[in-house]
Formats: C-alpha cells, sequence, structure tokens
C-alpha cells in the first residue's frame, strides 16, 4: 500500500471513530486536491530498453526455451531483470511505481535496493542525472511507493531501472493523476552487448543504475546490453552459440572471472570464432578479469586469478596471430585502481571500484566502438 | 556451525554410513592436520579500538545509563557498533569469527554485510589493506564463517571492524589451532570525536571499514571515534552534554543533516560552547551536510538543506565573532563531486560519494588536527 493510500484510510479511521462519515466524501475530495490520485501505467506501454532481445516475458533477459541446452545457472540468472530499464516522458511532479519481483533475498554483499528495487534517472541539461531509489518492503515480493516527489511540472525524460538481481514478475510507473505520460524515445544508440559474470550483472553496485553496463550507457550514448550472469559466465558452448545468435553491433567479453584457468584454455577460441562467424565485422572486446583483492592474502586465490588473465592473454595472442580482425584487449591492471578499497568483499567492486574501473574502460570503448562498429 | 566443523561432520556421517566407524579416529586426525582446529579468543581478550568512553557493555560505544536524559532513538544508536574494532596479532594462516548480533534485517539501502557484519584490515607494507568480510546469515542473529585464508605464516596485524548498525552482543576471532594470537597495539593516536548523523555511523558504506571515519583513522593515523546515530544527530542538550563530557583531543560535528534549520539556529551555539568549556583548547570543526542528491529535483528537499547550510554558517560567524578559538568550518560544496553518482539513495553517499568526501575533508582535518591538538 502507498503511502498516499495510507494516509486517506488513517484519516477515514479518525472521522469513523468520531461517527462523521458523512464528511468523508468532502473530506477526501480536499485532501485528493492536496495529494493526488496516482495514475498506473504498465511496463509493457513504456519503452523497454536494455533488451538484448525481445522475450516473451518482457521482464526476462533471454527467452530461455529459445536456446537449447543452457545450463541451469545461466537460465537463472538470464531471466533476472539486471540491466533492463524503462523509458517515459511525463510532466507528473511526482513518479510513483508498484512493482513485484520473484522475492529472492539480496546477497549479503549487496543492497537490497539494487537487487530487487528501482532507480530512477532524468535527464537534465543533456544528462542522465539520478532522481530517486524504490525501496522493496522487508518479506514481501511487492511494493508500491513515490520515487520522487516536489518537482516542477516540466515535461521530463525519465529512465527507470528495474532489480538487478530478483525475478520482475510486475512494473507500472505512477504518476499524479492529470499529469501526461507517454512511452520515451530509445535513449541510446548502438548495440554493444557485454557477457560476464557477477560483476557485470551489477554485484556490487549501490543501486541498478551504478551497474558498470548502466553506467557506460549513460556515459556514453552507447546502448551496452547487461548479459551479466552472477557465477555463471563460464563461455560454455551453448551460451557461445546463444551469444553468437544475437542481433547486436559490437560483444564485450568480461568473462574471465568465472571461468577456471582450464575454461579460458579451452572456452576462449569457440567463442570468440563463434561470434566472428556469424557477425564477420563486429568489434570483440576482451576484458582480463578484474584482480581479486583477497588475492593479495589468500596465495592461492590470487595465483588463480593470475593464471586466468595468463591464460586469456595466450588466447589473445593465438586469435590474433591466425589472423581474427577487430578483435581488442583489454588488460585489467587498474580496474580497482591501487588503494585496495575498490571492492565490497575481495571479489566484487563496489561503486568506487566501479568508479574506477569504468575510468579505465570507458576511454577504450569509445575509441574502440566510436570507429569500429559499421555504420 | 562452521564449515570446518561441517565438513567434519559430514565425514563422520559417510563413514558411519560404510560401518567403518573403527577407522574414524585415524581419519578424522589426518583430516585435522590438514584442516587444523579453530581457537577462538573472544573480543574482550584483544584490544578494543575505537571507543569514545569505556563502557560496562564492551560492545556498546556509549553507557546510556551514565547521561541523564538521551533521546530514546540517541539511546538505541549509541549501543549500536558502528565504529568499533578489535586489534590483535597473529601468524595463523586462516582467521575466522563467530559473532552474534541483534539480528535486525538491514535497511534496504545498506549491505548486511556492512550492518550486521565484520570486516577485516591487515597491515601490508605499513598500510592497512582490506583482506577480508564475515557475511552474516540470513535470517540468524548468530555465524560462524572464516574471513581469510590461505595466507603465510608470518605474523600479521590486524584490525576487525564490528558492524556498522546492529548491535553486537558476542564476537569471538578465529585462528588455526597452533598459530599464535594476542592482543594488537593500539593502532591509532590523537582521539578525534565525530558527532553526526546516519553518514557518520556508516550508511551506505560497502562494509564496515569503509565508513568515513575508519578510513579516515585507517588513512591519517589518527584515532577517529565513531558517533554516528542514524537520524538522531539534532544536538539535543542531554546529547550536547554528553560529548562535552568525553575525553578526547578534537570534536568534528557533522550533525547538520538530520537538524532541521530552526535546530541549526537554535542548537549550534550551545553544543560548540559547552564543548568549549569542558575543553578549552581543543580544536572543534564543523561540517556542512552533504548536498542531498535529491534535492535536485525535489524542490522542497533541495531547499532544506540549503536553508540548514545557510543557518550553521550564521551560526559559525557569530561564533567566531564571538570569540570562540580554534574553531574552523568545512562547507560542503564539493563533498560528493559533480556527476550526480555519489550517493545510494539521494541522502546517504555510497563508496564512490565516501571517497569523494575524504579527498575534500581529509587535507583540511590534516591540517587543521596536526597542528593544533595540544601535544
Amino acid at each position: 500500500m502507498n503511502k498516499e493510500k495510507g494516509n486517506i484510510n488513517y484519516v477515514k479511521h479518525v472521522l469513523s471513530f468520531f461517527g462523521i462519515g458523512i464528511m468523508l466524501s468532502l473530506f477526501t475530495f480536499g485532501f485528493a486536491q492536496k495529494r493526488p490520485k496516482i495514475a498506473y501505467t504498465p511496463a509493457k506501454d513504456l519503452t523497454l530498453v536494455g533488451k538484448v532481445a525481445s522475450t516473451e516475458n518482457i521482464f526476462h533477459r533471454v527467452d530461455t526455451n529459445a536456446f537449447a541446452g543452457l545450463p541451469a545457472a545461466v537460465k537463472k540468472r538470464v531471466v533476472q531483470s539486471g540491466g533492463l530499464a524503462v523509458s517515459f516522458k511525463t510532466n507528473s511532479p511526482a513518479i510513483y511505481a508498484k512493482w513485484c519481483t520473484a522475492g529472492t533475498v539480496a546477497s549479503a554483499t549487496m543492497t537490497s535496493v539494487a537487487y530487487r528495487g528501482l532507480d530512477l534517472y532524468i535527464k537534465k541539461d543533456g544528462r542522465w542525472q539520478y532522481a530517486g531509489v524504490a525501496r522493496p518492503r522487508e518479506g514481501q515480493t511487492c511494493a508500491s511507493t513515490t520515487i520522487v516527489r516536489g518537482m516542477d511540472n516540466a515535461e521530463k525524460e525519465c529512465l527507470l531501472y528495474l532489480p538487478l538481481y530478483d525475478e520482475t514478475t510486475r512494473l507500472e510507473v505512477g504518476v499524479d493523476e492529470g499529469s501526461t505520460v507517454q512511452a520515451g524515445a530509445y535513449p541510446f544508440q548502438k548495440r554493444v552487448l557485454i557477457y560476464g559474470s557477477s560483476i557485470v550483472q551489477g554485484s556490487s553496485a549501490s543501486r541498478s543504475g551504478m551497474a558498470y553496463p548502466a553506467r557506460l550507457s549513460r556515459e556514453t550514448g552507447m546502448d551496452f546490453l547487461n548479459l551479466g550472469m552472477g557465477g555463471s559466465a563460464k563461455m560454455e558452448k551453448s551460451v557461445a552459440d546463444m551469444i553468437a545468435s544475437f542481433d547486436v553491433d559490437a560483444f564485450v567479453l568480461d568473462c574471465i572471472p568465472n571461468s577456471s584457468p582450464k575454461m579460458v584454455s579451452e572456452r576462449t577460441a569457440y567463442l570468440v570464432e563463434t561470434i566472428r562467424k556469424k557477425h564477420p565485422n563486429a568489434p570483440i572486446i576482451v576484458m582480463q578479469s578484474v584482480i581479486r583483492e583477497r588475492g593479495y592474502f589468500n596465495l592461492a586465490s590470487g595465483e588463480r586469478v593470475r593464471q586466468q588473465n595468463a591464460n586469456v592473454k595466450v588466447e589473445m595472442v593465438k586469435l590474433l596471430q591466425k589472423g581474427v580482425k577487430n578483435l581488442y584487449f583489454i588488460p585489467a591492471d587498474d580496474f580497482l585502481g591501487h588503494d585496495h578499497e575498490g571492492s565490497v568483499d575481495g571479489t566484487h567492486p563496489n561503486d568506487l571500484g566501479f568508479d574506477r574501473m569504468i575510468q579505465v574502460i570507458k576511454p577504450r570503448l569509445v575509441e574502440i566502438l566510436g570507429t569500429s562498429i559499421e555504420k
């Protein structure tokens, strides 16, 4: 129940207590004048943003039935809404949301608001600017809340990010009754798929708009499509085939963190070559794994990442020597900075780590994608 | 139950199933050779760090019975362990913890690991470096876990931060049996109390060591004592009297965010002058409120912060004109940077916002405190 309705119910209760129900409709009318009723629009009537492909369930990233042999752990992740958003325009002074998710509890190193809440941006002076979050309700799968209020009534372009890790099952955007609301323009161009681990999916950004593909989209205007799959970016053959089938302009492969050193050696070439076969000229950018901070003390963990990153470099050299064109490599040396404060748990970047990572990869991505995507 | 014990129990179960219980002691011995048993030391036998004053319950920041008239909301916060840590030395290749908290669920804009988990730093090359977190168990008040393992066996100085927002009721630090463990040296000098809101208490750092007073301590070597009280830093007379009574060398007052513009005008002078009376020469540093990001769209919210910050400036001018010495002022203009990505919810800094805030206030604090604290 939203706050407004809560207030009205309280007023009803008090009035009924004093036995003056006859005044109710008059009073409610006066109240409604001050606090307008909310008109809700379902997400399907707004502009869906960040979709890798169209899906029967609009809140899924991939139709898992459309691809044979996907591992169960992958199927679980690609129906979570990480990276999806809705675009709309409104002149309402307040924006509300009603939404439901599967109700999974946030992992200990993520906020609930990132895991299963919403995150709103509004365009201001030509830039997307943070405007408000929608907090989920503890122990409940559905919530309704005010995301922002008290604004002027100029028309605004809005971008509302969906939960990163939970499966979204329903979403309606609310505005003050009498305000306009309509589907927004698609805000980004050039479709760049990022395939990767929990880090791509958004762990551990503080809210969904802070996941690094989302930040890259807002800051570059290019459409970075989040195909992060927590724990499950292992370059399986079925996944490589699926990725190659998507209609996108470029590929960023940030899938080393979840792949064992052996998997990196065995599977990188198949993934790159399968993509290349279907997309003869699309840029393919391979990123090394972010260094795991915990590896500075846990010697085996440190060695594992060094081996993953050494192995992917070997594979890249081989592929380049074989003559694969438009293939690029981003080393991870400076991703998290050098004060060791850029992670939440030694593995997943916090917002500080993501910011540092973006400072390193954004200029490279802009340079590559700005020149290499076919017009 | 910790993982090690879990493994042993599983082994027992399997052995008993095959009816070869006679091999159990031999096998368990071999297992124990590989995975040593854990020896636990209660926190009270280690060095407590970050205490504003000694308290009967070592995990409380303030003995609430020792001060008359504290508001209930303040009492609730000062028994939470935000800013407390234990210092110890060990040569154990692994470090474990068993701990209990009151079991409050994390707010939607904080991680559980920051709210009610633990955060370990180890000194490396003269600097405190992140080493591991201890994740709480969902739905349970107690947990036991491995924080870091696989290290070499050189003796290490360790600093383990307690939960930021929950009340800690028990804490034991574990090392591999046969390793050394002892209370560590007190790691910081010069006692600087920071009185403030949820932001001081640590909302919304990703883990407890990322709260800004904790980062300041590690980065400057000075002892920034966390007297953050979420939602309740309102400069009440009883709280001002309590703060003035503490035996510290300097005061940072970051209490504007929770105080209404009227409270700021009415209460700032009393707080500063009460401190000055008890501490004739201690530096007193007043910080403006961090700008609320949501105030860029919510016009009333934006205006409120402007008014809070204008009013505290007026009060500062009056106090300086009255001749209060060793009183300093830090304006908030650049605290969160200028891309509007430095908060989790428009109010509380995320790790990126805290990092930016630290870049602004640290040089000022070092400059002031380095020269103005009496030797």
